[in-house]
Parts: C-alpha cells; sequence; structure tokens
C-alpha cells in the first residue's frame, strides 16, 4: 500500500492536493467500500476546519465553480460515481478522481491519481487492495494538507466530535 | 399528526425555534426511524444555510457552547441517544429534546417537545404515529425558521444538492 | 398526506404490496429526504422478517430475478436513481416506482405508484409534501404487509434491533 | 500496519474468526472512522453470505443468543459504542473488541483483539494508525473466513451489489 502511494507522480499529488486547498467545498464520493474510505477522508477534512461532506451525509451541498467532487473509483466504470462526476463538471466544480492504474478510459477529471495496485495473485478478495491503498493514499493526502495548512494535531482533536 | 403538531405549546415551540436560530452548529440525533426523519430535518436546516449535522454523517462536529442538540426519542429512553444529550450537555451546548406525551423522565433537555400521539389502539406498528408526528412538526419548524429567516423556496433550491 | 396515499388506484397499490411479498431480496432507494424515507421503509420490512436493506446499507446485495428494487423519486429525474432502476432491470429484478402524479415520463417500471400531491401554493418548500405523502403511503404498505403476513406487532417489536 | 495485525496472538485471532463462523447474526458497530472500516468488514461479511451488518444499516437486527457484536473502539472509552456492548450482552451475544494495545480497561468482551500499533512520534493524526491497522486485521480475517467458509472469490463476486 505504501509503495501505491509513492508511486504516485508527485506533480500529480501536488495537484490534488492543491485543488482541495483551493476549493470552497468539498463533497467526497464513492460507492460500497470506497465510499466507506471517503467518508473516513471527508471526517479528517473536516477536522481541518475545511467544509467537507461524504456523499450520503444528510447536509451535502450543492457543488459549482469554486467546489470540488473526490471521485474514488478503483473500477473506474460505477455508473452513479461517472453520473455524479458528471454533473459536478456541468456544474463547474472541479473533479479529483482516484482509480487503479491504468485507468480503464479518460474520467475526465481535473486530476487523475491512479494507484499502482497489483492485480490478481493476491489472497485478499476483490478490491480490498485498492481500497487499503486509497485509504493509506488519503492519510497521505491528510498529512500534506496538514502540512499546508499549518494545522496542529491538538487543533483536529479539539474539532473531533465529542457525539461518540 | 397535524394535531399532534398543533397542541405543541406555543412558548415551547417559540423556544424551539428560537434556540436554532442563536445556534453556531447544530446536530441532529437520534436512531433508527427518529434519526432517520432527524436526518431529513438537518438536509432542510442545511439548505436554508444553517451550519447543521445528522449524527451519522462523516463530518458532525464537536459541540459546545453557542450549539445545538437535537435530540429525537419517542421512548424517551434511547440510550445511545441520552448518552449523547450528556455529552453535550457536558459541553456547554444547548439540547432541544423531542418526544412523546407525556415524556417518561426529565430529559433535562433546554427545552422538551412533547408529541401528543395516540398509544395503542391504532393501525400502525411501533413508533410509526411518532415518527410521522416528528417529521410534521420539525417541518413546521423548518418553515418558521423560513419565515424568521426571510429565505424564499429558490434560495432552498439553490442549495439543494445537484449530486443525486 | 392521507389523501395522496387514499388515491393511489386499488390495483396499482395491491401490484405493489404483492410483488414486495413475492421477492427473496427487496432494496429500497431514493436520494436525499426521499432516500431517508426508503430507508424507514426498509426497516419495517426487516422488522416484518423480509430480507430488505436501504440503498446506502453495507451490505445491500446484488438484485437479480425475484428481486425487487423500490426506487422513490419525486421528481421522476433523479439521475443515481434511474441507473439504480436500469442496472435492477439488467438484472431481472421487478422495478417498483414511487413518485409524483403525474409521472414525468414512463419510468418503465413494474408498478409505478403515482401520489397525488399538490404542487406549489403551499408553505412547505421543496419536495416536503412528497416525503411526508411518501412515509404516508409506505407505512400504509406496512399496515397491508403486515396483514397479509399474519404479522403481530409483537413480533415485529421483537425484531427491533436493541442496539439503541 | 501488518506487524500490528501479526503481533495478534494465535489463540485470539482463532477465537475471533471462530466465534463469526458459529454466529447467526453479526453487527460491526463503532464511532467515526473505526465505525466506517467497520462498515467495511460487514460488506465483506456480507459478500461471503454471512449475516452481517454495520451499525447504522436500516435493517440492524435485535441481537441475542447465537449472535455477535463486533465493536470497534482504539480509545476503549468510546460511550455509544460501550453502551451497545452492555447491550449485546444483556442479550446474550457475545461480543468481540478491537482496540488499542494495551487495552485502557477490561472491556469484558469475549474476545479483545489489541493492536499494536506506535503511540506519538508520527506523522498522522489522531486515530489513523489504528484505524489503518483495523483496516488490516479485518481484511485478515476475512481471509481465514473465506479459507475456514471455503468460499472463492467468484462467490464474492456473484454477490457483490451491482446497484452501484
Amino acid at each position: 500500500m505504501r509503495s501505491a502511494v509513492a508511486a504516485v507522480p508527485d506533480d500529480v499529488h501536488a495537484a490534488f492536493v492543491k485543488t482541495l486547498l483551493s476549493s470552497d467545498q468539498i463533497v467526497v464520493a464513492g460507492r460500497g467500500r470506497s465510499g466507506m474510505v471517503g467518508a473516513a477522508f471527508a471526517r479528517r477534512l473536516g477536522q481541518m476546519g475545511l467544509r467537507a461532506w461524504g456523499l450520503d451525509d444528510s447536509t451535502v451541498p450543492r457543488l459549482g465553480a469554486g467546489d470540488a467532487l473526490v471521485a474514488c473509483t478503483g473500477s473506474g466504470t460505477t455508473p452513479t460515481v461517472l453520473s455524479l462526476m458528471d454533473t459536478a463538471r456541468s456544474g463547474d466544480a472541479r473533479v479529483l478522481a482516484v482509480t487503479l492504474k491504468p485507468a480503464v478510459a479518460d474520467l475526465r477529471a481535473d486530476v487523475t491519481v491512479e494507484l499502482d495496485v497489483p492485480a490478481g495473485s493476491n489472497i485478499f478478495p476483490l478490491g480490498t487492495l485498492f481500497e487499503a491503498s486509497l485509504l493509506a493514499y488519503l492519510d497521505q493526502v491528510v498529512v500534506d494538507l496538514i502540512d499546508a495548512l499549518g494545522a496542529t494535531e491538538s487543533e483536529l482533536g479539539a474539532r473531533h466530535t465529542n457525539l461518540e
């Protein structure tokens, strides 16, 4: 998983982080386990003080110019995620895609991160390695966002919900 | 359901609405069907431009002074909801409770709305009438909030998510 | 809301109930507030002992022959819901649609329930009246399913989760 | 993360897997990011043909004798999770806990897996390393369950939802 993260080209990674930093509202979308990992990423974004939502959150906003959709799809073919990417683009929101390398097709995203996960010949079923790599990649994005924002762990902790 | 809403005393209802209007962050909590209705209320709060979350949303914040927890519990005994009410109070957040009349116990909320739903002798199982009355009550709160905020339906529509 | 329910033609309602009774697996789908109401319906189906899921549940299954998708869309145009309806049909699952009357288009569902909700000139914003009517309609379906199954409220209560 | 998984004693791990295999119904619970990882685990359990739910799923059942609650809490002090563990025990369900090593207190679980995650002095904020280790551990449990059940990846794929 670490190697999948390390293999993301620096300029692609920098563009991913920079787009998030310059976005007013961020929605993280995926279906199934990718969506669950995406929600975990949204949670950290909120703890950093960014305005973020998971796709299935109650108060997910309209995305438009100045906003960003993070679309997580290992297969690159999840129909509802592709539909949401179209909608976001129509509203002039930026689209950041995270998918498996090599991407099955041009996802027409502003930034496409391809995670280099070995396919087949592993003991983990279905998209397990993609999802684990997705979590590792997005957690690295969190580290770089914290660094760029000059945030501290105690600031994040202070925003961590007490409603648990 | 309409009569359950109409039977809420004016001063209690006014206090409920006023607390929401003066809150910085609002989290709506409930378990099961009450929680689903609560999430639907949170959605409207967000469309009005208020900072609101359902309990299970990815980015639910820490609640403290100046914030409000809306706790929906027909039985008034849902353990995790009671636990969250304690937590919110400990953090100096206001607590708004919606429950069945008569409340089983003092929920120690800042405002307690009791919905007068006929118990037993109806064809609808379990808490169905409470949940329907809860939706009707919270939708009335939405109408009064819109009025107080001078919001228009088109403004709400403009904030309605396009990610569907 | 009651009148919206009462206005559903008997044969359409009977077909809706009958399809659910003959389905192996049932998934209830909608986006936003319609999806939340749909999840509340799924919850009751589970308490009746039927195998049911809301769309966003962790373990939502593959739908195929013998299964049913309940698609809730007031507008009749929600892109991701239409996409799911296509997918369900491709897998030979039955599709039950609930929408506003008159339906904007042929939703190509096996059964289409149109709820007759007055449009415009009301104080409730956006789809509020549809969502309330949807809850009322689906709660009526629950009553009729309970009757058909010979279930009792205490049986439902015995299946009500204790994890609250 | 791999080392955290490897450090779980064999007998504890075997008891964790064996309990799941002998459970009629399994609910996976956690709050926040741990809950999201838990939901991802529940999803795989469902794809294996086990009867499983995430805590926030629409149709989460009552747990009793013969059932199991998987409780994920890094801190070991999450109030609502502790409350649910009490409830599950009261209903004679087995409780499987996953927490940070050393556990803060006796969680009174039937099996307690302690993940040995280095605390402090890392770049990842808050519970990130626990959550990543939790995902790695539960994915290893999946591999061992598949092996014990004699399941194949294609069987899992055949149960993977098409509603995406």
